[in-house]
């Protein structure tokens, strides 16, 4: 019979949830709203609730016996304390495993979600089987996942793999971070709508002017469809993409850069500019060995290494 | 009684080698010069007759069985191929370790030079038993190694930690690596000499004007005495060294980050500006974990890294 477990991927606006098998199979998901109150206890009980909800569903099937849940949020590998959280800041400070934990009991552990995302995209995706492995995802901001000779590299309080916070521009626009010239402000989704905005006076006959809300998405159709300040857009993205991935392939010869999020979709647009910058700016022995991927398991890769990380674990504990 | 190994530094001028035990303790040395020919072979003798010179200096006391090699290369770990060597092009593509062990009938293994400086401070040195620690070299170039999690990390073909070649001005100096704007560009000892003859004709009045070779010595000991242009330069340099530092913490989260080097005798002229910088722009909690610490072991980092690896080898062959 199959191992089971739950496992979730809390974002700031949705929390998603799922009974996983050993082999990687969903066999029941459960979907809420991440409550918006800013009170921690009630992200505690909504996680028990769902959770709850996940195992009376498929009770007569499996019986899993741990949570792993990714969150957007630094985890501190040695005592499950959560020390950087932007995204949901209720959680600073907490050891919401051990909460959650009481309220449901069962073991429950956490992991970054970005850190999840390449456990997952390691396990059934784009990266399957590879030793070591990159894992990038372009949201809203960028996020990272390192896996080094088969193990998630999470650093020695549980903060690495910040790769949109690496800087590619010393003196470049200020990042939410607090530093300025994040690779996140070149890179990210959200930086693609506002360098097309920034683009709009050099393109006078660009479809964007009609665009009353710009976004990545509709600067990828743009693009197209041809239109040159969209490509222009893409191409500066992909340039900058490309400056950041050089830095990581000289730092740690991966064999794979497997590149997700919502952002990656305009892959046929900036991905040249991207693998002809890496290829110009990084030793060409590790240039030439790494392969760049696209992501391939979308938003179900945090859960899937969260289950996969749980279904490892042998621990027994909470933590 | 005390285990002994060979340990050696190939550099591109001279050759050291020395017989140490297992505590570090280095019980003779031995040093001759580099080849300057460009003949391979000439290369595998010179190491083997030193070798044996060592050897036959010890005879009453030691009996070294295998001889571990610090080479400024790239070494492919899973064969021993040295991939990439810009100091010694000669050694490009030879398998040195088993050319130089049929000349010496004994087991020889290799390791980058700047990756063994790294095992020698974490053995020995700055970054004593510390488990995840970076090692920075500010020499003519700027040299990395990497230890995550108690063990030197080299990636897949042996080209990791190539601090010096992260881009922090996409499109600033031209660098010998093909790239631009590589932190090598702004922190080795030949970037300070480059960024102060820069300085000059802002600074009419500065000693330099009379230096006929200016370098980072003298642009140091200027400093000292109070010469803005030294200390502009200094700090010029701690800005981009700490940029690069910023990527590194939020990277990796390493406990310590350990830097020598001939230019980090300038520390108390650019650890200020380096150490604000880096609070500036890394994320706070890995940035209030990092310890940044001068390397205390000089010019041995690298033998006594080779002879901790060779010690620490299970290895029986030629590796």
């Amino acid at each position: 019979m199959n191992k089971h477990v739950l496992a979730a991927d809390l974002g700031g606006t949705n929390l998603r949830m799922a009974v996983v098998d050993d082999t990687g199979t969903v066999i029941h998901r459960c979907r809420t709203k991440t409550p918006a109150s800013g009170d921690y206890a009630e992200v505690v009980s909504r996680i028990a609730e769902t959770a709850k909800q996940c195992l009376d569903a498929v009770e007569a099937t499996a019986s899993p016996t741990r949570l792993s849940l990714a969150i957007p949020s630094s985890v501190r590998p040695y005592d499950g304390m959560i020390v950087y959280s932007p995204a949901i800041p209720q959680l600073n400070g907490s050891r919401l495993a051990d909460d959650v934990s009481q309220a449901l009991r069962m073991p429950v552990t956490l992991e970054n979600d970005a850190n999840a995302a390449a456990v997952g995209e390691n396990w059934l995706g784009a990266s399957k089987d590879v030793r070591t492995s990159i894992c990038i995802t372009l949201g809203t901001g960028v996020g990272g996942g390192i896996i080094l000779n088969g193990e998630l590299y999470r650093g020695v309080d549980g903060t690495a793999a910040e790769i949109g916070h690496i800087c590619i521009e010393p003196e470049g626009r200020k990042c939410g971070c607090g530093s300025r010239g994040c690779l996140e402000q070149y890179a990210s989704a959200t930086a693609i709508a506002r360098m097309a905005e920034e683009l709009l006076p050099e393109f006078p006959n660009s479809i964007l002017h009609g665009d009353v809300s710009i976004n990545a998405h509709s600067i990828y159709n743009a693009g197209k469809g041809g239109d040159d300040l969209a490509l222009k857009t893409f191409r500066r993205m992909g340039y900058y993409l490309g400056i950041g991935l050089s830095g990581l392939v000289n730092l740690l010869n991966p064999e794979v850069i497997v590149i997700g999020g919502g952002a990656s979709a305009g892959w046929d647009l900036f991905a040249d500019e991207m693998r002809s910058e890496l290829d110009k700016r990084a030793f060409q022995q590790p240039a030439e060995r790494v392969k760049l991927l696209r992501a391939v398991l979308g938003d179900d890769a945090g859960i899937l290494g969260a289950a996969r990380l749980a279904l490892n674990s042998t621990a027994v504990g909470t933590a």
